[in-house]
């Protein structure tokens, strides 16, 4: 059978200047796997050494291997490396040059001297960490006085244009609110001054819309967040401006003779609003590109970055529209911001496969999107088979290294999306089913603001409703069950840090996703069956017999001797 | 059949703001394929369009195709694409989701915007260069009065520390010969000062080194290169220094207490020359490594590079050892060489898959080291079958885009390797086998200094000898072969910028490189066969029949009825 993917069999990611993640595809026949490796400059000292590499998932043609290789040294130098296994019974090795018959240092992969920037940079505070988006305009009203003129009723009916108020006071004033929750770490929609209730139409970069308040409403919710351990990222908009935006109307106004015309991508003067006249996002009038290969342009975006990061301590951006910004300025863009704080993180809207972007370090982090459909594709809508579920789970993690799968920002809905539980059909069940997994698999969890207590809505305007305060969301079941998935992951180190294994069984419609250190382990069984499944062969796979915990909390007592269909069921080893 | 490639099935490069090649591996049953692609916001503008895919290799498992898709625009801009094709008879579509057996939108590959910088730079001059690398101690003693002490007789015995006098002089001196030869681009190892032979340790980035002349006689070099039309690269050895630049005796007189300190990778104070106190190049401790991380040292080569094409205009610069240097940094600093000069050019001294560099953006090119040891390992070692000979030669070119594959530098010798005639053993007639293969393939080939007269010589120091001038080089056969290839080569644009075509025959062990351009194309066939082989079954499979030249200055006349071992023939379409 060939192999289709757009991802190579070979992969490797230096995650630390001493440790370099190496991943391997392999036939299925393939048995015995190992890395070897040495310093080329220093085998008679070092030797070749070899170390196994682990299953963590297997299709129908292929195992997939990972490990962790340390240098010999402080830092990964003149490192070589090749595979050897067992294919029909002989021994074969892989390196470069392909299958080999013959074990042999020609042909090596290699890895010359690690880069003091070139490891995957994870700031320290990002593993164990449960985002929360929340849409500024929609979150909490705090502050009455500046509610723009026309602001409707609090739980208004959400359009594209309306006002009902949200504000940074609100957002500080329910603190306490999120601290139950759980969350920790806090992505805001844009809340620099723009024309329209989302603020992605960017007006002035240096200023806080005032209708959600001032620099010191910024500067009072960052310091009470890291007050409270959670961390606060901002949406930084420069793929484009607004319309309105001065330099942009300088051009309107000037023509040929404004001293602004270099940034942006203008077609023809005189520029009016329209899409032939500029080039815009996704040929939308409101919000002219920006020309980022324009060296005035990347020094204001600095200075943006710059402001902000030194005048409020922010921790980081999420990147808008990122896969239509230049990526020679993403990677500079990076550079940037991790000078003004290495713990500082860089997270990507990207929609489909963000390798291209992650790999040329332009990013630390994207907004898992794939992720999200291809849970939807399975667990939602069963467009595909559980075969084609956990090929494509497989081959998304197959792509990067567990460290950066860590710090992926995995949501099921936003800003941009029908609300998860509408996409659900509003079936609590199928809800939990699909948070069970988003919690378990790699990486951060996001929480879209009243996601948490079931609010409805279909994509935007939907999905920017008002926040349901009237009623206290604590007595909301899916409150209690999102908190309990919150403390979960804030609490145990698998599910912040553990290693990855993937498996299911066709004939069961039963997806197995386990998390493991050491000895110690947690496994995700998902009976996604009409049909009642027994338990005892799931669980002879793995090695939790005689201790263990049901964690599920929609179950208690004694291990069950069945899995229900739609059920979800955790398990961790007891020490 | 499990394929264990580490290059993708489907990848694809921007080449043009509006031009987007895209390369596909598929099983050997694929046929008929086409390439669909849409704009995703003007379906109903657009529509759906689609294209044939060129099918440009097969191996027994694969075949290979590629396309260049340009935009609907003047840019690329929410282009969204897919592949059709038929396989055992069913229509079958690939999309990132994997192997469809109905088409749809969802799933597809994309490429949002074109940004500005991101495409293949490729400066308009690179199509028709033939290289031509001196080693500037050993190439010609054109002023004696800057001759070191102790300077050796021309065609001395080349040792690890002698001296011949060679300097820029002598280079200017020879540039009508060069002129003659028909190369039109020159890459110089290092010229700074220094205080070895080979110039790797350099002392003082900004001048240079008095053995080889002045800042006036590298200008005078230059200019007069540029009046002929020949481009000149410099070597810039900034991954290290040499042990007695003065930043690192610095920190080697005041220790922890030098200012320099954190220029470099100092284990252990007080620093002695030794492998333990510092980080070198390969351990070799007269060169200590240089901390790109650190930012003065960043704007200290900025201003080394920004000297140099300031001072000199000069057209780029080959990174020495640029696998060991971050890659955060080679991008950064191509950035600023780009800066300075659009078209200047950056070549990476890469000894195997560049992919990683290439596609992290921080180079232009590579030093092509592993299409040397593909040619090597059939053509001189027979190591591997011919079949692994074209598997391997298929996905080097698979790997790239063909801009890419046209700017490479394709050489068969350096000054880190033996000579290419001591290489074949002193077997002319396979070296001019391997280099009929160098000049068809695509990619910018290079003469190391010499080997156009049959120089030969051991690896280092052996294949740095004196350059033979005492009697003309014109007379030797092998100045005339390699001439008639460098003027095929400027002359003919099918070898410069020819789409690639490779074939092989199992059993005739005949190996067939196309170049081709509408219906002109030229064809080498070589008979790597102890047996003669017809002529006629290798010929039948292009469109040459009837009206074809042989090019190959070895044979003139009517068209042989076979090919003899060892020969190879180029056949050109006549119009």
């Amino acid at each position: 059978m060939t192999n289709y993917d757009h991802d190579p069999a070979v992969d490797a990611t230096l995650i630390s200047l001493n440790e370099l993640e190496v991943r391997l595809r392999l036939p299925a026949e393939a048995e015995q796997v190992r890395l070897l490796y040495w310093n080329k400059y220093k085998t008679e000292q070092f030797g070749v050494q070899s170390q196994p590499m682990t299953l963590w998932a297997e299709s129908e043609q292929h195992r997939y291997y990972r490990t962790i290789l340390t240098g010999m040294e402080s830092r990964i130098r003149y490192l070589q490396y090749a595979f050897e296994f067992k294919l029909e019974g002989e021994t074969r090795w892989l390196n470069t040059e392909g299958l080999q018959s013959t074990k042999g240092f020609k042909g090596s992969y290699s890895y010359a001297y690690a880069g003091d920037r070139d490891a995957v940079q994870a700031p320290e505070w990002i593993g164990d960490r449960v985002w929360y988006q929340i849409f500024p305009e929609r979150f909490c009203n705090g502050d009455l006085g500046n509610d723009p003129e026309g602001t409707e009723p609090w739980g208004s009916e959400p359009t594209r244009d309306n006002y009902m108020g949200g504000d940074l006071q609100g957002i500080i004033g329910k603190l306490d609110y999120l601290g139950r929750l759980g969350i920790n770490a806090l992505y805001l929609n844009p809340v620099f001054t723009a024309t329209s209730n989302h603020k992605y139409d960017t007006v002035n970069y240096f200023e806080i819309d005032p209708q959600f308040g001032t620099i010191q409403d910024l500067r009072e919710l960052v310091n009470k967040c890291h007050e409270r351990g959670i961390k606060v990222v901002l949406d930084l908009v420069i793929n484009h401006c607004g319309f309105y935006h001065p330099y942009f109307q300088d051009v309107v106004e000037k023509g040929e003779a404004s001293a602004y015309k270099e940034w942006f991508y203008v077609n023809n003067y005189p520029v009016e609003r329209s899409e032939e006249d500029y080039d815009s996002v996704g040929y939308y009038q409101w919000m002219p590109k920006l020309r980022t290969s324009n060296p005035e342009v990347q020094q204001y975006i600095y200075d943006i970055v710059s402001f902000w990061q030194k005048e409020t301590g922010i921790d980081g951006w999420r990147i808008d529209v990122a896969d239509e910004v230049e990526i020679s300025f993403l990677r500079e863009l990076k550079s940037c911001v991790k000078r003004l704080n290495p713990n500082a993180i860089i997270i990507a809207e990207i929609w489909d496969d963000a390798k291209r972007l992650m790999m040329s370090g332009g990013v630390d982090s994207v907004m898992n999107y794939e992720f999200r459909t291809i849970l939807f594709d399975y667990c939602l809508d069963r467009s595909i088979t559980l075969r084609q579920f956990h090929s494509r789970l497989v081959r998304l993690a197959h792509r990067y290294s567990l460290k950066e799968l860590h710090q992926m920002f995995n949501l099921l809905g936003s800003h941009d999306t029908e609300r998860i539980l509408t996409r659900c059909g509003e079936n609590g069940d199928k809800l939990r089913q699909i948070m069970a997994i988003q919690f378990v698999f790699p990486g951060n969890p996001t929480v879209y603001y009243g996601d948490e207590l079931g609010m409805t809505g279909e994509n935007d305007p939907g999905c920017r409703g008002s926040m349901t305060w009237e009623r206290s969301p604590e007595e909301s079941d899916l409150f209690g069950y999102t908190q309990n998935w919150i403390t979960r992951k804030r609490e145990n180190p698998l599910l912040q840090s553990g290693s990855l294994e993937l498996r299911y069984r066709e004939g069961s419609d039963c997806y197995v996703i386990r998390r493991y250190m050491g000895t110690d382990e947690i496994v995700l069984l998902c009976n996604f069956s009409a049909d009642r499944l027994a338990l005892a062969p799931e669980l002879s796979r793995f090695d939790l017999n005689g201790s263990y915990n049901i964690c599920d909390f929609e179950y208690t007592g004694d291990l069950p001797e069945n899995i229900e269909p739609g059920q979800c069921l955790l398990f961790q080893t007891v020490k």
